[in-house]
């Protein structure tokens, strides 16, 4: 195994893909003020120039007019050839006029503070200043924290950095809806500056490289910029995980060397990470990745048959994650995470007919055939038409002891209704036509429901209403939902969205999320994909 | 004239010496805590090895055991492979304890609050961490100020830097009394620390070359480690800055390119520059080199004598600095400065006849001669027997408007009597025997009188108390003074030490003291030429 390993780290390392570089600079300074009418409550309004001369204690916000990841400099002089002391400024980076407009000390979240981008430099020679860190932001604040005398401070630059080759991003066909145009654009910048040597979870903080955003961002990024390098170096990344009886870690890091964690497998992304090969394939028809890669396939699905319970249903590994799905507080997961392994089960049986494998092509429909009715058997609850995650308690608890957060299941209730636990059922040919359409919209209109509140999840609503044929109702939702944050004047797409509600959070405080996050770029896909001609 | 500076910076370019790395690691920690015997009122004391585990928080010292000036690095790893978040860390650099015991908020100092050495880093990844900047310390404070996770701080490493060869560094003779021993360990550490790229002033802050500076560090650096190079490069930079009718600037920049200051001319540095190039000559005897520099003697000599006043007394040009001699608050200046001048002249001379130049040698003989009996004439008091600054008082005014300090001059005394103007008119021939010895005993006793502050000053009056003869004085001196150093524990040699004053400062707050201080290096010199066998 530990050969295959060394192989796929290898093939990986050939298809590392060149970075594209932009210079992106700017003299524009706003002011970051209160805005009852911002999503957030503020907004950067401006203000002309940056001062053309600062002091100790001046404070000044550069605005770049795009979302930038990549190498910031700029000069520093002092009206001679020397500095007489050095010039020591603090630096506070924002991808939205949020970030700035709070003061980090009053942050209050559950992951590390130190992602909140903030450092303090000393510059000991006029001339440019290179800082050494990559950063993703549109917004630079410059706090001057001493200075022997009135400096200036400009030249502000940005070396942005992709293996998007933006060059290739065709435009959308005249006479698209302006709506779809916005929204597009908005999705590829934020493909664009998520695509670097891997494809990253978000450029601002979470730089590994997950296997469910993988998915999202390969298929977006095949109707984008048609970088399939990328996608296949991911997957080799990820093949390199592969472990005897255990499911992929959902994540992984390249730096400073190739690791991953243990105690980090997530079901429902081992099953993505399935798809994606057999998404691969579909586009691409390269069958010596598919044959480099089928035994992970295999691997991952056999893990998943092997330890579905005594009805047929899906389990929650006892230790690592009890699936993802979503970041939905209190979500019940056992009925989504079982929907995710139906999809990825039909998605990866043309893999094994591709690779000449027809006794287990079988065996697999076979399996599915079983899955899907043990779904309708032990999931679905016929009185209210819809699932309601009644079953297997003991599965959740599970859950609930890694991912605590607040039960959201009703006193008194029968069950928990969510929108995700119905998407996966469609997405898992459990429930189709009518009666498909009839518990998503239940459950969407339902107010006491548990709903998404990620954009990964939204994508799923989407690709549901796709497969239930109810394109309206997928346009509809995009422009709804994607649409909504482009009103709200994103630059790229952020982590986590539920309009109205700024204060939701998977981290109990939204000043840490990454607000260009890979997963949130598909739309672009569905609109290439269905919606211009 | 430009070609000439031309050829001078060719000529510096070409004497720029190599510099040598030595690898200094500790993981020793220290506390720094209160300490009433202690100089600074604090200490630094052992207390074992740095912490193996650090969190959100910790703090701790590590003690690198000698005073390093150099890059610094330290390793980071996170029980895993990879990084979960940034850490984040504040590091704040010592070269005594006094600089860490006290909090950098505390600074109320004359000096911009960036020179002291503070900076806070934001680390990527795990494995070797290298700061980008050249520090001058022993002390290194570690604050986490962010961790996702306890991590492991470690591998800490200076690599050193300096231009001294200390391999060419003689141990003095078995038998030499250990407290000389001692003070010339110290003075060649600090004059190792400075030697860079040119004799800098103090690596922890003034990192540039001054030519009264230069002085002390050339002559001891020939009796140390006997790098010519960097004296004639140091000589060459200066002779660039040449300008008529007015004299060097006191200082220069190398970084990022040759420069220096209109409004920095400082008359007696300009006349130690040209005794730098009378000692660089005794030494060496190159001609080649003294002939490039003589016109610049000529010109330096030519300002001064063109500029005495109607009684043939020094003036202190309007506009620039009125003369350093010392930083002793409210010191008068016109007499040690015509002292400088009239000890330059007469270390010149020889150059002149070197030079082949007879008529201008007898010239300056002539006016060497004219200078000493204008200085008894009108500056020597002879009711009291010594220099007491009475002299043209309009003079002084000039000087207070440039360097405002607290007039020390007592209310109803004749003059002010200070240490400073006994030393410069026994080294500039005006006094001597038996009437310097009483004349300068008389200032160091009298309680009033104003005494020097700096080891630069104290150099200049152990070399009074050798030029008069008194090698007991002399040597007594060094032990005093100096030596009260080494007993408060110092590594290196101060910028500023009156025993008994730590509050004593040229900038207000002696939080902002370069304590390895070229001035400071120059017992070495005494001890190798006149107290050893």
């Amino acid at each position: 195994m530990q050969d295959m390993k060394e192989y796929y780290l290898q093939k990986a390392e050939e298809n590392t893909p060149p970075l594209f570089y932009e210079t992106v600079k700017s003299t524009k300074a706003v002011e970051i003020v209160e805005d009852k009418n911002a999503f957030f409550g503020c907004s950067a309004f401006d203000c002309g120039e940056i001062p053309a001369v600062v002091k100790t204690g001046d404070k000044f916000v550069v605005d770049f007019g795009r979302h930038c990841v990549g190498r910031v400099s700029l000069h520093v002089w002092d009206n001679g050839r020397y500095i007489d002391a050095p010039v020591r400024l603090k630096l506070r980076f924002g991808e939205v006029p949020y970030e700035l407009y709070r003061d980090n000390a009053s942050y209050h979240g559950s992951l590390c503070a130190s992602w909140l981008m903030e450092d303090i430099i000393n510059i000991d020679r006029i001339g440019k200043v290179e800082l050494p860190r990559r950063y993703s932001f549109r917004y630079l604040e410059v706090t001057v924290l001493a200075t022997p005398r009135p400096t200036r401070l400009y030249d502000f630059e940005v070396v942005c950095e992709t293996s998007a080759d933006v060059s290739k991003l065709v435009p959308l066909p005249a006479g698209t809806d302006p709506e779809l145009v916005a929204i597009d654009r908005v999705a590829a910048a934020t493909l664009r500056d998520c695509m670097q040597s891997a494809y990253e979870d978000g450029p601002k903080r979470d730089r590994r490289l997950w296997s469910g955003d993988l998915r999202l961002q390969a298929l977006t990024d095949h109707v984008l910029f048609g970088n399939d390098m990328l996608a296949r170096r991911c997957l080799y990344l990820f093949a390199a995980c592969r472990r005897d009886g255990k499911y992929l870690p959902g994540c992984l890091y390249q730096y400073p060397e190739f690791s991953f964690d243990n105690g980090m497998e997530i079901p429902d992304y081992s099953m993505l990470y399935c798809t994606s090969i057999a998404d691969y394939y579909e586009k691409t028809g390269d069958t010596e990745t598919l044959t480099d890669l089928f035994p992970v396939v295999k691997n991952e699905i056999g893990i998943a048959i092997d330890t579905l319970d005594e009805n047929g249903i899906a389990t929650l590994p006892e230790g690592g994650w009890p699936g993802f799905i979503d970041w939905a507080p209190g979500l019940e997961r056992v009925t989504a995470v079982h929907g995710a392994y139906l999809y990825s089960l039909e998605n990866v049986i043309p893999l094994a007919e591709a690779m000449g494998e027809t006794a287990l092509a079988e065996k697999w429909k076979q399996v599915l055939a079983a899955g899907r009715a043990a779904a309708m058997k032990h999931l679905f609850d016929a009185e209210s038409g819809a699932f309601i995650n009644t079953y297997e308690k003991q599965q959740q608890e599970v859950a609930d002891a890694v991912v605590p957060q607040s039960a959201v299941r009703e006193a008194g209730s029968r069950g928990q209704l969510s929108v995700q636990s119905q998407v996966w059922m469609v997405l898992g040919g459990v429930l189709a036509g009518e009666a498909g359409v009839q518990a998503l919209k239940m459950a969407l209109a339902d107010p006491k429901s548990v709903k998404p509140v990620t954009p990964y999840m939204h994508h799923y609503l989407v690709e549901a209403w796709v497969k239930l044929g109810r394109m309206d109702e997928a346009l509809a939702h995009i422009k709804a939902y994607w649409g909504a944050m482009v009103r709200y004047g994103a630059d790229t797409f952020w982590e986590v969205f539920v309009d109205g509600k700024s204060e939701v959070s998977a981290y109990n405080d939204p000043l840490m999320h990454s607000f260009c996050h890979a997963w949130s770029c598909s739309p672009s896909y569905f609109i290439r994909k269905y919606f211009v001609k």
